[in-house]
């Protein structure tokens, strides 16, 4: 308590937003020409795992997400009179605003769910039930638990799309989606098949592929995209099992170069895209990973390479570096609405209402 | 956590959803001759107890119930700018969707409280201070406590309806209301009281009328309708007293033959509704009742007949009925917002937006 | 569970509500000629500090209010799309729903946050990332946090505007903008600086200055108006230090005259406005004080006075003074939505749809 007005509040409320220039967004529109049919096909889907989409999708959702994001707003919002289920089982603020925000800007309204105490599940109610609850209550249900298995049992009795928000230690798919549309904002080129070899990127990834859903979701989708990638290096600590069994196998059949490192600052020079994560959620807890890894303003970046993180952050990843060409981890967050509004319009078959759809 | 595509994602999102053909409500839809005026009039109440309701009100809620079962999407939302407050005291989802799914649904905005330790109440603030803050932040309240009187209290203090969505151990008329709107849609012609002997029903309830607060409501229900109704048989086990102190006397008092039984199979063949619960929200927690009464494939169901069900449920109800001619309980579930749609438009005095309503 | 209705239920809801008459805020409307300038420029500004404001911003603002408490409804909701982001880290349900209801009128859309443990602070994020993540989700933040600095932390990354809905033990600025507006709607001759003598006021302040931040910033307003007031009584129980350092010396720096009392019912009698609060928010918990000071039928008040309280209450103030003249907590409460329409409009700079603003 000061006497006085505190000098902060001197100032006025800053316009300037460096992470929403539409440079980027607008650039990566460019690269992608307008195809509805494949947001069409995607609409009949629920989206649980990375594997069920593909370079075409994800083309046209990269496309519809930068539309948004260089969009200042939507003249007819597509979700007006729809209702969105979030069903958040395990804590979660960012995700949960994050879709919940992407819902609204698109016109739609909300029913949250952050306590799972509150829920029919406390008194014993199966899945299969609450699945059919939300068929009659809401028309997309976007689901987090802490269980790797919940979003199948849903699946089995729901009529309206769920979309995985993060099961257990298995995926977070649109986690992932958010970190490719910033490396594609970054460089559209790599988008395509036949990116030339100067071109391609080295990708290191801290983290623990074998307990961490958004590193597991992102490596799925990197090997969606092997032709644009050098290498990709996991970056672990010695006691960490790097992979599950059969993970490495997957990712490496689609033809991505994988290695493992136990060491980071050797690496950096040599990395364009640097991922960092430290936190794994398992069961209703969360493990913090490779305490030895941190990035700061001394760590030996490549010059013009990223930083993306998942965030919440911990220490693992300095706040100096905030103001550094290489945060793009801020972008990456604000990319997440734009992204997952794309998702939004296409799972509710509106896509028709912002492309020129056939169907 | 599997290396591949989980089979259950191939499949689309099923676009068919048996429980919402429009048949049934069309054809009760088509009972009903519209008439606004019970509703107006019903417009100018709190809705608390079942004795509030009289037959020509609930067949216009029923009427309006069906239009909006039958009509997929409104064109102009009768609620717009209005505030629900969405009070549950007492922890709940499903009940507190369903209504919050009916508001969003009529276009009205909504505030939820589900954290009473977040409240004034939890600093002693008394329940009518509460209903005075309440007057002017909403339009209109659903309140669910676990004491029997706080409704009461709120109402000597509230300028603004307020619904009752279960008070302790007394009652719970939407749920009711969901249950008559399953049973009409399915025998339509139980409406009127000139009901043909041999159209007329045996209803069988498993549950205990004197601590379960939706048993108590639904037969103040049927004692509304006693002319369609053969007996209402009561299954309990031995041990619970059925009745509180008078409820049977006023229950007979309406002309309704009701029997008690601690037999199910015995009863079944007989019964054209089979109503079960196992549960019931005494204080801040639940009983389970009746745990030797189960329905299940190997249940001698009389051919026809149908089983409701407030759900959430346990093993008292076999998910192997979901999937045959008996299971009325999810259309009941489905049922329920729009039988709450249909009070929530009267009670905010908007009837004339979708009834030719003279007032 | 009486077996018959309740004889509440027999009376229709009350469509008169003393409180909504216009009468006062239309006097206070007329009493400001309306100038937007103030508020366009106040749009530029995070609200954290009463001192912040001035005369002209605050006339401007009550002049908004009343139109707003004047106006049924809004044809053109001016907040349209807008995304409130409602971050209660502290438990409340009033000031939250206040604000929501407030947000709602306006059009906009909302996210809420009760539950700190659902949050990312929990797992050590930084109040800055948190601010980052605003920015990015929402268009405005509504912040109660029971750390005095948590507030200017986020302002630090904040590039949307921030409401202080209480922080700690320091301020509560738009609490104290709601007792200012009833506070004028009573007397719109005070907002001016020529005020006469025998129309000046004596305001007794029933509370601790140096722990309630709602008294706190109250005190900041009544510092911007000290020619409409004769004297301020502050009553404090013997035990409680009155002012925090450098407090008193600030308040009487603006020509405000303050005395301190230990004793109540002596100054009643000389008392044009009784302010009283019992609970000061401190850490997280509550401090009661001044159990011995209440406020009842018996208590000698003057004649034509009025009694204000932030509300909850708890027995400090009887519910006896309810239905007296000197119930202007009611008054004061329901003017809490409008006078935050008004800020939050003009924070949203969307003054220029509500006013014939230049701007």
């Amino acid at each position: 308590m000061v006497n006085e007005m505190h000098p902060k509040l001197e100032e006025p409320v800053s316009p300037k937003d460096w992470t929403s220039g539409i440079e980027r967004p607008m650039s990566l529109l460019e690269h992608i020409p307008e195809d509805p049919e494949p947001l069409v096909e995607l609409g009949s889907q629920h989206i649980v795992s990375v594997r069920q989409l593909n370079q075409d999708k994800m083309a046209q959702l990269f496309r519809l997400a930068a539309l948004y994001e260089t969009t200042p707003s939507l003249y007819q919002p597509p979700l007006t009179g729809k209702i969105l289920i979030s069903a958040f089982y395990e804590p979660s603020t960012r995700t949960r605003l994050s879709f919940e925000s992407a819902w609204h800007r698109l016109g739609g309204d909300i029913m949250s769910i952050t306590d799972p105490a509150s829920t029919g599940i406390a008194k014993g109610e199966s899945l299969r039930d609450v699945a059919e609850m939300f068929n009659n209550y809401g028309d997309l249900v976007v689901l987090r638990d802490n269980h790797n298995t919940a979003v199948y049992e849903m699946i089995d009795a729901l009529r309206i799309p769920i979309i995985n928000a993060g099961n257990g230690t298995d995926e977070h798919p649109t986690q992932a989606m958010a970190d490719m549309y910033a490396i594609f904002k970054w460089r559209p080129e790599l988008l395509y098949n036949d990116v030339p070899e100067e071109k391609k990127v080295n990708i290191g990834i801290i983290g623990v592929p074998s307990r961490m859903r958004t590193v597991r979701s992102l490596l799925l989708f990197l090997a969606m995209y092997p032709r644009g990638v050098k290498e990709v290096v996991i970056i672990t600590s010695d006691e960490d099992e790097a992979f599950s069994e059969g993970q490495l196998e997957e990712l490496e059949s689609s033809g991505l170069k994988i290695r493992v490192s136990h060491e980071l600052d050797g690496e950096l020079p040599e990395l364009d895209v640097v991922y960092i994560n430290a936190i794994a959620w398992v069961g209703d807890s969360f493990e913090t990973h490779g305490k030895s890894f941190k990035l700061g303003p001394d760590s030996p970046l490549k010059p013009g390479s990223i930083i993306l993180h998942p965030l919440a952050r911990g220490d693992e990843l300095s706040t100096e570096l905030d103001d550094t060409s290489h945060n793009w981890y801020f972008a990456q967050a604000r990319g997440a609405v734009f992204i997952r509004m794309a998702l939004l319009t296409t799972l509710s078959q509106r896509i028709n209402q912002v492309m020129e759809a056939s169907a």
